[in-house]
């Protein structure tokens, strides 16, 4: 029996006055999946007085003990079912691979008027797997909050992570408009500005800008020799730096995004084809202008 | 008349004892082109005793009086001429378009035995341009620093930019050894490890290392929606982090090392061919291999 798979034991409902946006204040925050995001979030959230305490689940006793010792957490847990037991809002910042079963193993455990999220890079199929199979007065809400590095453990979480970041909330046409509201206020309290996108226009939109540049990272890093390493700068490793991330993590959002991935992927190697036929051509004006273009945008985005 | 278009007057020759590579002590060190490179040469060289007077050559008042101020040079001309006439080292931190033009512009006017380099990110062409068209006494040694960064202008000049760096020195058979050693001692007195390469190995080279991630994160730049630039996270911004470099620069080592960065972008657009069958297949054990490649290739350049 995995660490997940504690009987299910049903919480008693939550008092209802917890739940004003307007006065956030959490009595217990479960996170599972207690990593960068999962220990910034902990970390965010006792900062900030959000959370009167903090739970955390995990698999590693090492680095839960970490995630304790930094003040992330307060507590931890390997079982999910007695973490997420009292607790209001529950945060899965597991791989994008697990997040929809642990929401539908935590759900029925969860007390009358719990609310769920999660901080996937994708959100698709996550929400697709999810909606309509929860018990009633437990609620799912997505989002992604787009902060984090190639970097893993609690030991790289800040506290101040998400402050002016930009959190995806991606709701459906089904979701509870009040818990909307909740998940917004979370963000929210934790320094990040919020937008509501569908969970398709998310995934479009995410593909291009975190999962076609990994992949672009990964693609440089692979045709490089070994011994070109050493006249490598600072340019081939920005470029390349998100290469470093955990290859189980974006083979997870590769399967989950595959089709917006691929379209996104086509836009590039058809623009890396524009670029080609104007060096093969000579064409230096032509250049001028693509690298004029290329620093506009780039420029806009600040460092 | 250009600001490197002055009569060319001969100066006497410089006294031999200075050469020794063992004691390098310059007394007057000109660095043609006062920005980001050249400027933290000087500063370099100043920081590090290395040079009794540092003289810079440029056409912005500006730009130039801020490096002085900064103490990267102590005296500053529009005009080549006069600044080369008494330096014993004179290095050219100009576009790699503009460089071989200004060597053969300035070295009538060194003295006998002066010591001529570059920091160009390019090497073939420059150094076609230049191989045996100086007047006896006075040598040109090719070299690259791989050090910089996007930003430009003096202002953005450290003295430590080299430390623990590569330099790569181009010499070709046509190369006086004596003048190799000092251009070695020039940039190990700055702090940077050197690296002898021919100038077509170095092309090629840097062709894959730091001129086809330019290009691929003008690409990446370039896709990008307006609408979608409020969804980009450190990841892409770290991948199109040198799209932000002068236009105009890299322009010129494209038109300089077009046949290389071809040949380094095919080897790229292939691999990302492959990424994309693996995609379409769904062959996601396939895809990890990948992945883990490219992390393990990444992790050896450290951050």
């Amino acid at each position: 029996m995995g660490p997940f798979c504690a009987p299910a034991l049903r919480a008693p409902a939550l008092p209802r006055r917890r739940y004003n946006p307007l006065s956030m204040k959490i009595h217990t925050l479960t996170i599972v999946g207690v990593g960068l995001i999962g220990g910034s979030i902990g970390l965010a959230a006792k900062k900030r007085g959000l959370a009167r305490r903090v739970l955390g689940v995990g698999r590693n006793k090492d680095s839960l003990e970490r995630a304790k010792n930094l003040g992330a957490i307060d507590a931890w847990f390997f079982d999910l079912i007695p973490a997420v037991h009292d607790a209001e809002l529950v945060v899965f910042c597991t791989p994008v691979d697990q997040i929809a079963d642990q929401v539908q193993a935590a759900a029925p455990a969860c007390a009358n008027g719990a609310l769920l999220t999660d901080a996937g890079s994708t959100k698709g199929q996550i929400i697709k797997a999810i909606e309509g199979r929860l018990p009633a007065g437990v609620v799912f809400v997505g989002s992604h909050p787009l902060a984090g590095s190639e970097k893993r453990g609690p030991e790289h979480a800040e506290a101040d992570l998400f402050q002016d970041r930009l959190t995806v909330i991606s709701p459906t046409a089904r979701t509870d408009p009040a818990a909307i509201e909740r998940i917004k206020s979370f963000w929210q309290a934790l320094g990040s500005r919020v937008r509501l996108m569908s969970p398709e226009d998310h995934d479009r939109a995410l593909a291009l800008t975190s999962h076609l540049p990994h992949l672009v990272a990964c693609a440089l890093a692979g045709i490089l020799p070994p011994e070109l390493a050493e006249l490598t700068a600072s340019g081939f490793r920005d470029t390349t730096r998100i290469a470093a991330g955990d290859p189980g993590l974006w083979k997870a959002i590769c399967e989950h995004n595959r089709d917006a991935i691929l379209v996104a992927l086509s836009l590039l190697t058809d623009h890396l084809d524009q670029f080609r036929h104007v060096l093969e051509a000579g064409d230096w004006s032509q250049l001028d202008s693509l690298l004029i273009q290329s620093k506009k945008v780039r420029d806009a985005l600040g460092s």
